[in-house]
């Protein structure tokens, strides 16, 4: 009798927490588990934006799969997944295909570049290990070339950031940090340098304590970040950006941090999604499919309290792993599937070295209390993934 | 009565050291001498191969002024020389002029482009801390986008040097260390790269031993370079460089160190030149000018031994300063002028880490024993120039 097949698609925090999960729970030759990603790394999304400013190294956010996965439990197979083709339950992979009994979507998020003309062309974003090693060395070589033009050009040390969610925040946190660096290692001049974050929101992190708010922008405007509020980006030129009225800004670096969407490949499978995310079951199924789960960014979830969908987040995202990777096991069991419903513990956003703001358990936590709070939670992720041995080899261990 | 002033434009080898001669060698109020110079840093221009490659951090290469030069005794103007006129005595500065009694050209070499098209504009060159830093963030950069392509595109790691001459030889020696380096930093396999050094003469190194010539041609194509030798470059485009026949050889990054010429201040001032180098007297004045000195790149040196000029190297410029210095406190007290024979004790060129060739008092040196007479002759300078404290501060310590 052949073992039902498990495959399980993308190692971002759903799959490879769900990946992880199946390895500790089945039982010996219960199911034959596949994992599929494109690099044979996982990596910590939610601390790209410190790569990205240059604040820390890349590989401080990556996790070789063989670190946290068993061979003898999981197949991993490194490749780029092209289509799913649920009816006739096989992905095409770049490189191969395979079959499966019960599958598992987890290939996150993409950019959602809500119609901004030349957005997609001229904007970096913050969305792989890749895509901000580029975004580091790019703003590098602007401030490398200042000194070799024969006119001065502030442009080249100008930096957008659209966005004043959580990852535009923390980005510009970041690069309130690394700008004072650059312009030592380049001789330029730190009041020449332009950090400018533009929301459409009237204010950043939308939804998020007024308090908090107030003081996450008080205290990056004194680092030298400009904010513009209430502001549209109504394109993105190779030049900089075109706001409001038509005014132009010109600048070298235009990073994109305002929104995300499911991964395209999922509505191209023909799978129902909205804003490419599907709104799965109460069990993370798709409405179609009984044995096609959704982990992570692809997932939309309800908030059933407000009626809205909740932000996808890694918190989310490595809970419903869990519950996900119990489902797989019951449906092969035959047992009941359970229900998800995410359990926010809250949420802290960094402001730079040592500096954030944050709301758990509904308590406001400022300053050096929630930074240290933040690399907490980020160690108890890497515990969960691998144990205290990933934890102090890619934990941030320096609390304050 | 007023003292003769006396004005030593850039802070390159020759420059710096007359004035640093200066300094030690005249009487207190015997002279007024201004320092010009447009950074407030000297560097080694010979070294700057390495932070272009990335092997080195280019604050190795600098010095401060203020480190070397008592601002008790010589003025120190940070700015740039726009035009000489020698007639008025007058030096036309950015932000200002100055008037002379004694001059001192130093203005040091510019890139000679040999009428290729394309070259000016498309090909980077070892000019300056600048234009060094550049290159190395420039390849970083490419190095960096090179995952995020969605077609392969070796072009981006690709690096052609143009000229295969000491700077051509010793950059692509550092470039055969730094390439694994940057592999592992972003993924990328060796074997991909090129690094690929373009030639018009038969052999590297014109001139220079042919045995020692071949060693470095084995032991650099050992570590993956390409040589094309008897290759003219025809044009560099945006995309590459076409050769020979029209050939196109497509790289993201060219480095030119083909030829250099004298600062064209020089002859845009009306000094006599010849490829912008003054052929000066054997005192090291201007033909026309008996009141100017000239030392370094911009001072054509004719060896008489076989009728040719001498190449403008640091060494020469080194040993020329001492001569001017003499020479400008010699007019001052209406004494004899010397005359200048360059000494040329040897030359090494290194090949990358722990690796070098040269002759030194016409003897061949290979490998381990070269590198470390070059790391001898570079701290050598430094002694020269700033004492024990600067060998310990920026010398090349470890020599094996």
């Amino acid at each position: 009798m052949s073992r039902p097949k498990i495959a399980i698609l993308g190692a971002g925090y759903g799959g490879i927490m769900t990946a992880v999960r199946l390895q500790k729970e089945m039982g010996a030759n219960e199911a034959e588990v596949t994992l599929v990603n494109k690099h044979n790394y996982h990596y910590q999304t939610t601390w790209l934006h410190e790569p990205a400013a240059g604040t820390m190294h890349h590989d401080k956010t990556r996790i070789m799969i063989d670190e946290v996965i068993d061979n003898n439990k999981i197949n991993f197979v490194q490749d780029t997944v092209v289509e799913i083709k649920p009816e006739e339950k096989r992905v095409i992979l770049e490189n191969g295909e395979l079959t499966y009994d019960y599958l598992v979507i987890g290939l996150g998020f993409e950019p959602a570049t809500f119609g901004i003309k030349g957005l997609k062309e001229n904007a970096f974003s913050i969305r792989s290990v890749n895509s901000v090693r580029k975004i580091k060395e790019h703003i590098e070589y602007q401030f490398a070339s200042y000194n070799n033009e024969p006119e001065e050009r502030n442009d080249l040390i100008t930096i957008i950031v659209g966005g004043a969610g959580f990852t535009g925040i923390e980005f510009v946190g970041e690069l309130a940090e690394r700008v004072p660096e650059l312009c030592e290692e380049f001789d330029i001049d730190r009041s020449k340098v332009r950090i400018i974050n533009i929301e459409a929101s009237p204010t950043l992190l939308p939804g998020f304590d007024e308090e908090l708010v107030e003081y996450a922008q008080n205290l990056l405007e004194r680092k030298g970040v400009e904010f513009k509020t209430s502001t549209m980006i109504k394109e993105v030129t190779e030049d900089g950006v075109i706001i409001g009225e038509g005014e132009e800004i010109k600048a070298a670096t235009v990073v994109w941090t305002g929104g995300v969407q499911g991964n395209s490949i999922v509505a191209n499978s023909g799978f129902e999604t909205n804003r490419g995310r599907v709104p799965v079951r109460d069990d993370q199924r798709t409405p179609d499919y009984d044995n096609v789960f959704v982990v992570g960014d692809c997932a939309l979830l309800i908030n059933k309290e407000i009626d809205r969908p909740y932000p996808p987040t890694a918190q989310i995202a490595i809970q419903a792993a869990h519950v996900v990777s119990k489902n797989v096991l019951a449906m092969i069991r035959g047992k009941e599937l359970e229900s998800f419903t995410p359990d926010i513990k809250g949420t802290v956003a960094s402001l730079g070295r040592g500096e954030a703001i944050g709301k758990v358990y509904n308590k406001k936590l400022y300053g050096a209390t929630a930074s240290a709070m933040k690399k907490i939670i980020d160690n108890r992720y890497l515990l969960m993934l691998g144990g205290p041995g990933l934890v102090w080899k890619k934990g941030k261990l320096k609390l304050f």
